[in-house]
């Protein structure tokens, strides 16, 4: 998507750590209406497959999955990131790791609100090394849903998660794909 | 809110503590097309006034606030929660206290994405106590930016949060104020 790379090479900041900082527009202060065009070009991609559910996991996936979801018109679900002990007996759990926090967590999904036999399409701001997206494949695979495809705003081409995911037979649709970044500039796939 | 009120009436679930889980439709299971007639219904009530940004709190005000962005063409903000030690020296802080973790935390929001001079439409799933609008507020008054509105999709007006933000001054308006909730049933304002 054009439009996206171009704000990520006029806004984005490559920070030590492989870290690309996109709080202008993407996960901190959000561009509202950008983050809607970003969701019908998903849904341009995917309108054609059934898609009875979007997923995505608090916190920066939400704004995506909102919009996601209003143009496929069905409900999301987000994931909870579980830090305390106020997880349910009536949840599916699965485990990723948070950089930010530099921490396992556990991820938790209410059997309620994910169901088996439906199409689900994960969507979350960024696709870096796949472990949040591991887990939301494996919260549906515990309830018998099956991932119609997995979405990311800005995948980090050079780590592996996307690979990977697409070996595995996944559709991965990405709407920019960072092949390298430096201080000195960034080039996409 | 009708349609709100009768959501809540159907789906809604009252718990020891003065818990209302709505997680049917609300924060956790997200119906995106009612979400974003809620947002409908505070663009209505604050079309009239000048709005520059929307200002929310991770991680269930954030649907909300996508949709209001969006019904006024603004950008939006989301406060976060600093549990770690990853808060940087170009950040507002206040304080305010989750129920869901049983302790306080820290409600951060980059000096760069709030401005001086700017009026601010602060939105939220809940507003019990009031205390994370609170610490929104705090936020503005921080950076000179003026507080426009209050707005929550329920109040639960058996706690002070909403009363006393109106002493206040604030225009403070809910789609639904929970007048009285036990087992047998749901009284609105």
């Amino acid at each position: 998507m054009k439009e996206l790379e171009e704000r990520i090479r006029k806004e984005g900041k490559v920070l030590p750590g492989s870290i690309l900082k996109v709080d202008s527009f993407l996960n901190h202060q959000i561009d509202a209406l950008f983050m809607d065009r970003m969701a019908a070009e998903i849904h341009e991609a995917f309108k054609e497959d059934r898609i009875d559910r979007i997923m995505t996991v608090e916190a920066s996936g939400i704004a995506l999955a909102q919009c996601t979801a209003m143009h496929f018109r069905v409900p999301y679900v987000f994931a909870k990131k579980a830090v305390s002990g106020n997880i349910g007996s009536d949840v599916y759990v699965s485990h990723a790791y948070s950089y930010t926090y530099g921490r396992d967590y556990e991820m938790v999904v209410s059997k309620k609100y994910i169901h088996d036999g439906e199409r689900v399409l994960l969507v979350d701001d960024f696709l870096a090394d796949g472990r949040a997206m591991r887990a939301m494949i494996d919260l549906c695979e515990q309830a018998g849903a099956e991932v119609a495809g997995i979405c990311a705003c800005i995948e980090k081409g050079f780590q592996d998660g996307g690979r990977k995911l697409r070996e595995d037979g996944y559709r991965v649709y990405s709407l920019a794909i960072v092949q390298e970044m430096s201080e000195e500039g960034i080039r996409f796939a």
